[in-house]
């Protein structure tokens, strides 16, 4: 701003709030705003919850999601098929999985994909902790759930090579139409994929 | 989500993102991932700004803007000209228009507009203190700077009225072709104003 209309608090909250992703400065500042209007009902506890995130919130040493407990309450859950793991890149990959709902077995976050180029190699990925749980039985099936880009595609073939001396079976997510696409907007790529690996109706 | 990924914590956080405007319920997941990857960089930080901001921010009961500090940083600057009031609808408008830095002046924020549909009255806006404010002498020219809308329009005749006895002058912005604008893109109504608005060149 060209000059102060308020103390520097309210420019730091601005400042702050204006790194989350999806904000930019103008909305930052209608944040701000709209934070200090409803301060009972929306600065009071977002403060609380942030607090308490900051203080509870802790890495599941087993699968790698977050969450207030280690192990985390996927983890946790008996219902869930113990012989299954599905592996994400990241957490958010993990929640977007689960919105799914199609499988209930568990998970584990590599923490990003291997990129030479920025300098992320092997042991900067959740793997060798992979391989233990593997190793250590009871795995039937590893599903890699990675984008469909070169690095995620190279993490997988990666994985698959540390994974080849043990008894598992490596799957990995099928290529075909978004449902609810249309063939005329999908790239050509998909397109072969899904003809591919077309399923009988 | 369909199935629970983790702690009642974190899905608060979630749910109290989403309520800030610009983030919806998939952007507030992606916030909250953020915050919790970054937590010394931005949760940290975040999370006290907030709380100083709940704990400090006051509203100016001179003009009504948000500040640490009753009287504002704007109404306790000495090198602004006290003779002339920008009277703007929210504090919104009042860090847009102090952006522009046209003007060294000072400010009241009425907190809306006259909308008797939405059952907004002239008690439930900051008015009384606008007429003290000019009735007690000092100030030369009240710009009123409201929304160029029906309610923002009937608000401006309303206050006009209101300070009809007293010696002041009152303007109101001009209506033309915003700068960088395309008169192809503009409204009838804005061409015409600009129009009978012309200026030297």
């Amino acid at each position: 701003m060209a000059e102060q209309v308020s103390g520097p608090e309210i420019q730091r909250l601005i400042q702050l709030l204006a790194r989350l992703p999806g904000l930019g400065p103008r909305s930052a500042r209608r944040a701000a705003l709209h934070l200090i209007r409803k301060r009972e009902e929306l600065l009071g506890p977002l403060s609380d919850a942030m607090q308490v995130a900051r203080d509870k919130i802790v890495t599941c040493s087993a699968c790698g999601n977050v969450d207030t407990s280690d192990p985390c309450i996927i983890c946790c859950d008996g219902r869930r098929d113990p012989a299954v793991l599905i592996v994400v890149e990241t957490v958010g990959d993990l929640w977007a999985l689960e919105r799914a709902a199609a499988l209930r077995v568990r998970y584990h976050v590599l923490g990003g994909t291997l990129s030479p180029l920025d300098g992320v190699g092997p042991k900067d990925l959740n793997l060798a902790s992979l391989v233990d749980r593997v190793a250590n039985g009871g795995v039937r099936e590893v599903i890699l759930a990675v984008n469909a880009t070169v690095d995620g595609q190279t993490t997988a073939h990666y994985v698959t090579d540390l994974l080849a001396h043990l008894d598992v079976r490596i799957t990995r997510l099928a290529h075909g139409v978004p449902v609810g696409g249309e063939l005329d907007y999908l790239d050509d790529g998909t397109l072969a994929a899904a003809l591919r690996q077309r399923t009988d109706f």
